[in-house]
């Protein structure tokens, strides 16, 4: 007998027979005598469809509004849940996110989850029941409704995991596992049986959507050790932890391509100090998220700029730089959207060398020229262009024999 | 400046459109300076189309899951009502049952309110806000959500009222008001401006279908006057409060007719004592509601009863009554669905004699058989053909002159 916790997302309960399915699933499971707990994400489609609805009534919604609104996605599923389940003679309860005790901090439609009060959750298991929690939703200390942002649901499962003190953490998606990198590009692919949190977090920020960031850190945090898998099939998935055994001998663990980024390059700067910061500053400002930040000094007392954002922030940082660049007295953004940004993710590569190299030679021989570096401890991220994305995909897999994972 | 409770039913926030009407109606009534409680039903078709998905996943769903799902109507319409406000520049905030502190007992899909603590909603009053609270829903002392049944918005309306001490109390629905018979069968029916609590309770059990009777009775009984109108335009509607001016003078405030009623006949009973008890006991454990009852002795020993019954449950009176009837050793069930109960009402009644003379004798004139008769205090009911109920409407409504009121 186990304590599992298993979040199914919004395809995986994405219509009536669908949760008829997903409560086929959780009963087998429950049968070997398990004890389990069920997150659950809204319907897929039910979110965006909502807030369509809201963007009608109001151009511009309160967001504790909008999550009393979203709220209601989850509340839908964790109901037809718990009666599916009954369907198929499952005792089960369903709870919403206030019900199940997460309380968060007050910021409305991207809360923090603070405290977990799974006492009542854990009394219902011992009593042999399955419990449904909703994702994604939790309550503030003034009982307001609060959401978690994206990946919310991941989260939600990841910290019930922590506090209902888990044996197994599953989270069922729409692909099967972590791959070395995606299958529909690179086909000799293969699933990772394992990987580290550290690595997922890197290829999560390389483009892999996986998973969300904060879900993997919230995980690393409490050392909630978790399996990404298919509510599909019935295929292993990818165990994610702390510490893998086979780390010192694997270098590369996976290629992750990310085609939604876009290349600004700002130049002819008055090379004045501070004028990078106030350029910097001025995005963080905006929100917009700036990656693989280079520098060079130009000629006579000149600087150019050239870094990576989202491709759906391009417009806004040309918003948000002419007027910085006014004051600083000069200086001309351009931004280049076809590119793309590769990287190879590994933990071996702390203590291999050699590394970059093979990935530039591979680039190399494909005549693929790269535009930008940047690298961290257990990733080295290249900008190329876009159309060429895929071939540099399949030249840097097969360079680092991940087939053969 | 007065504080004033709103109620919108599920037509009246029927999709985006109608929600932003309403709200430019909430904005007006805000503007002259009043405290504002907006209490809201689930669009229109919302709730059926719960249900019918938690059919689709589980043959009998469980009342507490039914309460979990279908409280999410009314959470949507809500959030989107106090968006629209926002939207028109109206400061706003939506409450659901269990925020508004609406505590019930536990009785799931048919909850009764025991309690509300009005404080929280009176501090938004007091700081500016239009306060929308969802109806139909509460919550009990375990967490858990509970629904409040038919009609279960008016009673949200009527008992926030009670709670906050409204000045006003407002039902907005689909009709323009409580008129003395159905606009749609006599056409010179009129809109009552006043009824009391007993005079709308005694129409609601005659087949008018404004309101429940559960409502009136909790309005009755915390005596809060409220009044019902239409959300589609701007006529004044029907008060409904204690006393009425002008009762001493009006006999009669209204004709209701219920078509959805089968009469039962159960003849050649052994007439032992108990006989009736037993019928009558077996009906109620099989949670059949039986109205205008008659014994009539036959001859040698005989017994007939005759009553009617809701019409969806005419089947179930067969099904519960023949093991019945075979215990006391005798009887036949005949079940008559071609009837209409038409019933006079008017609190003027008590002091007035000759009110059944009038309605039967305009009954005879136009050669309506009338089949079973029943009285109360403040109403006389007949039994009569169901193909001539409109016509028995009619000349009862002329009999009366309602039209002159």
């Amino acid at each position: 007998m186990a304590r599992i916790v298993q979040k199914y997302g919004g395809t995986s309960v994405g219509d009536v027979e669908r949760i008829r399915k997903v409560a086929e699933r959780i009963k087998a499971i429950r049968d070997e005598g398990n004890e389990l707990v069920i997150v659950v994400s809204a319907c897929a489609g039910v979110t965006n469809e909502l807030i369509a609805r809201a963007k009608a009534v109001c151009a511009n919604p309160s967001e504790r509004e909008m999550d009393q609104l979203l709220a209601i996605g989850e509340q839908e599923t964790i109901a037809l849940t718990a009666m599916a389940l009954h369907g198929v003679g499952v005792d089960a309860i369903s709870y919403t996110g206030a019900q199940a005790g997460i309380f968060t901090d007050k910021v409305h439609t991207k809360a923090k989850i603070k405290t977990i009060n799974a006492k009542p959750i854990e009394k219902d298991l011992v009593a042999g029941k399955v419990v449904i929690v909703a994702g994604f939703q939790g309550i503030n200390e003034e009982g307001q409704i609060t959401t978690l942002g994206r990946g919310g649901s991941d989260l939600t499962a990841i910290a019930l995991a922590a506090a209902v003190k888990a044996d197994k953490c599953e989270i069922y998606t729409d692909v099967d596992g972590v791959y070395t990198a995606d299958p529909r590009v690179v086909k000799d692919a293969r699933k990772l049986q394992e990987i580290s949190y550290d690595e997922m977090l890197e290829l999560a920020s390389s483009g892999s959507k996986v998973m969300q960031s904060r879900s993997v850190e919230f995980a690393a945090k409490y050392d909630v050790i978790f399996e990404v898998r298919s509510s599909f099939n019935y295929n292993p998935g990818t165990i994610v932890k702390k510490e893998i055994a086979y780390m010192e001998k694997v270098v590369v663990r996976g290629v992750a391509v990310d085609k939604d980024q876009a290349k600004v390059i700002i130049s002819n700067i008055p090379d004045k100090p501070g004028s990078a910061a106030k350029v910097f500053r001025a995005l963080a400002d905006a929100s917009i998220i700036v990656d693989m930040i280079v520098q060079n000094m130009g000629r006579g007392g000149i600087a150019n700029l050239t870094f990576t954002v989202p491709l759906t922030d391009a417009a806004k940082v040309q918003r948000t730089l002419l007027p910085v660049l006014e004051g600083l007295g000069g200086g001309e953004v351009a931004i280049h959207e076809n590119i793309a940004k590769l990287s190879v993710v590994g933990v071996g590569m702390k203590t291999h060398s050699g590394v970059a190299a093979t990935l530039f030679q591979a680039l190399a021989d494909a005549s693929i020229n790269i535009e930008l570096i940047s690298t961290s401890e257990i990733k080295i991220s290249v900008v190329i262009d876009k159309a060429k994305s895929d071939e540099a995909a399949r030249v840097a897999h097969a360079a680092f024999e991940l087939e053969k994972l």
